[in-house]
């Protein structure tokens, strides 16, 4: 099956899903894989065609696929760089996303399901396979690369990570975090600056998403170790909560101004394991994470009972994973190079692994990374939580280290163009 | 009691607060006013000093003022560019704000407020009077005007329109409404896209702030002029809010594509006036209006019973109306100007009216202002809906020309300066 690899290069198409929820970034990374391709065309073009696949895995089976060569060239066959670059600049998948988890290929629907996708790499002569998701979707390209190699399919196989949540182990963060992140830590300064217009006390409790990592709610103190100003109280995920110690936290907090202002993460949990929010939360994903709302509520409605004060909860929601009009410049400027790096490292033979951000410095300290990739098994059904040294003693607030940690993830501001007040987003 | 004028001006002291809910661009207003304050100076200088009142009419009963001369003047006494424009950039109150209703001057607590405040102007020899705020703001401006003029104290008394409700009546639209507005428009373009990357039907609701006027929620369907995409359905407190008609909405909407995304007003109510989130709310602000949340959240249960179909609800909330990061450049504009212009028309010896903002057009029919003022007290007290003829006939999304009436108020972007990833906002 082994193919004729001219140049070194095995040649054939290439096809490329996003999965999973989506990000302000995802589509700088979808650009980033289309660069990726022009470059190899202007290169030796061992990769002919480049597809994309409509909602994930699920377009890929039906063979709902899209050339995105073409899509992207001008007319003379060059990367159209007006529509690449408005494309990265929207947010959520252009392609279309799916919540679909492959089953055991060595069960009887599984097997269906893998020899289904291995005819159409086939029939379509794709050798090469890219796919933006997050830890579902490693899962996917660790169940698919094992396959492939059992039927001696040659083919490279290359995880591009996505994730609001920044919760995959191995990259130092994950491309989608650094715009969400930016969008928490601006938003609460602004909200932080709303709450203050009054003298009377009040408690206002802002509910951030991250099911079990509290990165995002970490990123709501960034602005600290710039003017000085955070929520008063952070609660994460990584720490039982505890309402004792929320009440007394609250009066403390009151003692020095009357507007509290509280982050916390929608998973935080008691220490018996039942999430602040149970009871109001019935339903639960395709991949049995439960499906949570409410944690603020239920605090501000805590708060109100305890310091018989005004309180108001806010959930963060929606925008904060799809907010482009705010994205970090510097994570659409990751974002993209995974991409391109992804097409670049499967060119060179890589494959089931999951492009990575290495966090490297200059001698000045100043931030700077590099692009890798690392064994895609060994990142899938695996979580990174928040580092203990990142939370204060207490449990109700990040450290400093952990502002400036996170801090130049969310540098330079990356707006779409606007045309007549409204941003100018690409649809596929 | 007459003072000497000089050059035909009153001389003496201006104070200048800010009242009511904050917005993006209040403090644009406010940046305005101190303009105007340092214009004055540059030609008679007829205000000697400008004090800033913390916490509303609050402050001034507390004779806690601030001298935003000094505060905003570079070591020569010229203005310090650089600070007026962080304030200009800065949401909510810099001065911070209050809810307080001044009671009757007539009944006996009432007597002795504005007695105070006659013997605080007196002392302070405070001529110019300026008050940034909505409806409820106008009101205070038309008592105490009118105590005044009783009191023979000669006195200019303005007031200075904010709302992001957009529901004063005389003048076109309200500063702070605009940037409001553009912050919901680019807000649910992203959220139509990250809603739009799934195949499973859907539906999503969008509660966007607004009590008894629907101009807020109408902002979400801008976006329709310029692109063609907006939420499938807007629902306007201006009509009343039937179930059956709204399941049968979202059916029809279904057969289009399965996201289904859905503006809403806080404010909906049934036909008999019971508000939708009726029983989840009991609380009422000091002026007695209701305290609503939660109508979002009674839709989309609706839609899940009815449809049984996923469901999510977003509550634009608090960023709605803080949300500098994406303020709109023509509203910044308007709010400083009605602020310089407050200043300028009580020095050409306005009194007891509201500045307002008239639509003007140019030959082409493009979107020009004017900066005016009217009567305070004909404002005061009064709510201005959505016209008839922005709403279709099924009251369930606003017209074309509704889009085209409010396009040219969330055009040009206008961010704060950022440091190092953080917008760098203003503090008193």
């Amino acid at each position: 099956m082994a193919k004729t690899a001219i140049n070194g290069r095995l040649h054939g198409n290439a096809v490329v899903g996003q999965s999973g929820g989506p990000t302000a970034a995802i589509n700088a990374t979808l650009a980033g894989v289309i660069r990726g391709y022009f470059d190899n065309r202007a290169a030796d073009g061992a990769i002919g065609k480049l597809y994309g696949m409509r909602n994930g895995i699920e377009g890929l089976l039906a063979e709902n696929l899209v050339d995105l060569g073409a899509r992207f060239s001008d007319g003379d066959g060059a990367p159209d760089e007006k529509e690449i670059s408005r494309l990265e600049h929207t947010p959520a998948s252009a392609l279309g996303s799916c919540r679909r988890k492959l089953p055991d290929p060595a069960t009887g629907e599984g097997r269906e399901t893998f020899d289904r996708l291995l005819e159409i790499f086939r029939k379509n002569d794709i050798r090469y396979f890219f796919y933006i998701g997050g830890n579902d979707s490693m899962d996917t390209v660790a169940k698919l690369s094992a396959y492939m190699k059992d039927k001696s399919y040659e083919m490279r196989l290359i995880g591009v990570p996505k994730t609001v949540d920044n919760d995959l182990v191995v990259t130092d963060h994950t491309p989608g975090f650094g715009s969400a992140a930016k969008y928490i830590a601006v938003s609460i300064q602004e909200m932080i600056r709303d709450c203050a217009v009054y003298t009377v006390p009040a408690v206002t409790v802002v509910e951030i998403m991250g099911r079990d990592s509290g990165w995002l709610t970490a990123a709501a103190a960034i602005g600290r170790v710039v003017n000085g100003i955070s929520p008063d109280l952070v609660y994460l995920p990584e720490r039982d909560f505890d309402t004792a110690a929320f009440i007394r936290d609250l009066r403390r907090a009151h003692e020095h101004h009357p507007n509290v202002v509280v982050a916390v993460s929608e998973g935080i949990h008691f220490a018996d394991g039942r999430y602040v929010c149970e009871g109001e939360s019935t339903s639960t994903d395709v991949f049995g994470h439960k499906q949570l709302s409410g944690t603020a509520a239920v605090l501000a409605a805590i708060a109100k009972r305890e310091l018989k004060c005004k309180t108001r909860s806010v959930e963060l929601n929606l925008p904060q994973r799809c907010a482009a009009h705010l994205a970090s410049a510097q994570d659409l400027l990751e974002s993209a190079a995974v991409g391109s790096g992804a097409v670049a490292a499967a060119l060179d033979g890589v494959s089931c692994e999951m492009m990575t951000i290495l966090r490297t410095a200059d001698g000045n300290g100043e931030y700077a990374f590099e692009i890798g990739h690392s064994d895609v098994a060994a990142i899938a059904n695996k979580a990174k939580v928040v580092n203990e040294k990142f939370i204060n003693a207490e449990g109700n607030d990040v450290t400093d280290e952990c502002c400036r940690y996170l801090l130049p993830l969310i540098r330079g501001e990356a707006a779409p163009e606007y045309i007549n007040g409204i941003p100018d987003l690409f649809v596929l």
